[in-house]
């Protein structure tokens, strides 16, 4: 689990400004978005703006921060869409199940009943609805 | 989510030494411990010594300090297992899958074509030799 940071992965190309994202909130560290393959609505990602490939590769105190930002993104999202439960994970490497290799928390507003879907490709205008919300619960 | 903290939960009575665990980690601040129903080999919990049932109530400075305990436990434990892969959780309330409602990380390590078992009450002996490793491992 050492590998190298490759700055071409999509988050990465997020936080240059080279592709866009669904912006839920920001700060001089992190940024969060929502993720283009929701398995809930709601489903958003909080990430670092500083390169770290996984949880081993990041020091505590830039996880805390990242953590921090996680648990706000969290507040505002189970807010948004009125969750009545909540998942925060972080998966390292591909055998953790991680598909993108720049660290990040997925935020996820769980409700009684409400499974999880498989993911698959969301639209568009209704992701940038959902960050709309989002925003606004902050 | 904003149900009261109920001390007479699992976790709180292993903090008070009502009964035991097979312990991993302490600090001032948290305790490290196997899970009884792991779903993996090396899944442990890492909890804060002060009460709170979730994300929603628990402060910041506490997650931060949760986070940064859960990390060391992460490394010792994909280090006892040589683990490849790694996944952190935190389900907060039924409808996000909490079984105790204490906050508790979820540590996972992770190995290439290994998929979770379902949780399943796991031999005592065996817990107290993984917790032994994972010790071992700091």
């Amino acid at each position: 689990m050492t590998a190298a940071y490759d700055d071409q992965n999509i988050f990465a190309k997020i936080l240059r400004g080279e592709i866009p994202c669904h912006k839920v909130h920001e700060d001089e560290q992190t940024l969060a978005f929502m993720d283009i393959m929701p398995i809930v609505d709601g489903h958003c990602l909080v990430i670092p703006k500083a390169p770290a490939r996984n949880i081993f590769d990041v020091g505590p105190e830039s996880l805390a921060t990242l953590v921090k930002a996680a648990q706000l993104v969290s507040k505002a999202a189970c807010k948004a869409f009125g969750a009545d439960g909540h998942v925060l994970r972080l998966h390292s490497e591909a055998a953790g199940g991680q598909e993108v290799f720049h660290i990040h928390f997925h935020v996820l507003p769980m409700k009684t009943g409400v499974p999880v879907r498989p993911r698959a490709m969301a639209d568009h205008a209704l992701l940038a609805e959902h960050a709309g919300l989002i925003r606004a619960a902050f």
